[in-house]
């Protein structure tokens, strides 16, 4: 279960945006410091904070703060309930083509 | 293949509002009128012209007018680029859990 509540609207409002998939993209292969994640990507840490908050107020990730250094990681629940969301009407758009399917053969 | 570019950004960003998801959801069971997908939705006619134009920028959807009516369908290629944007990150994170679970049974 995510540690923060996952609002869609919001998850799919954060992934509209190319830097912030840089983030999750890298953050899908670990947990990592806020200072290394904004090391290849061409903006500003104080964007890269920015577009952190947009992310972690999306539920898609979390920081946590140990001293001086504050790590984020990726919270997979929040990319499940957008791949769930599209995934439901790929199924209803395909059981559509389906039934179309099966009348065009009834048709022949 | 989708008639229109996919644009990767503009799919998550549209998704990203609930009347638009509404629509998506709607032209997922078919093809449908401009004012047949207006009447259940609890916005302006305006409004649905307006979210329409962002899912066709997108190209998650496409309209065409015939005569006086102008029918709008979903054109699933945009969530297909969506979709699989998703589970790639969601594979790479899952990779991880499996090298993690393998090294701590390595350790045991």
């Amino acid at each position: 279960m995510p540690s923060q509540k996952v609002n869609i609207d919001r998850v799919f409002h954060a992934l509209g945006d190319p830097t912030r998939r840089a983030i999750v993209e890298k953050l899908s292969q670990g947990p990592i410091s806020v200072s290394r994640l904004a090391e290849p990507l061409d903006v500003t840490l104080a964007a890269v904070v920015q577009h952190l908050q947009v992310l972690e107020e999306s539920g898609l990730v979390q920081t946590e703060k140990v001293g001086r250094v504050r790590t984020c990681s990726l919270e997979p629940g929040g990319l499940s309930v957008a791949e769930k969301w599209i995934d439901d009407r790929r199924s209803t758009w395909e059981r559509r083509l389906d039934r179309l399917g099966d009348l065009l053969a009834e048709l022949e």
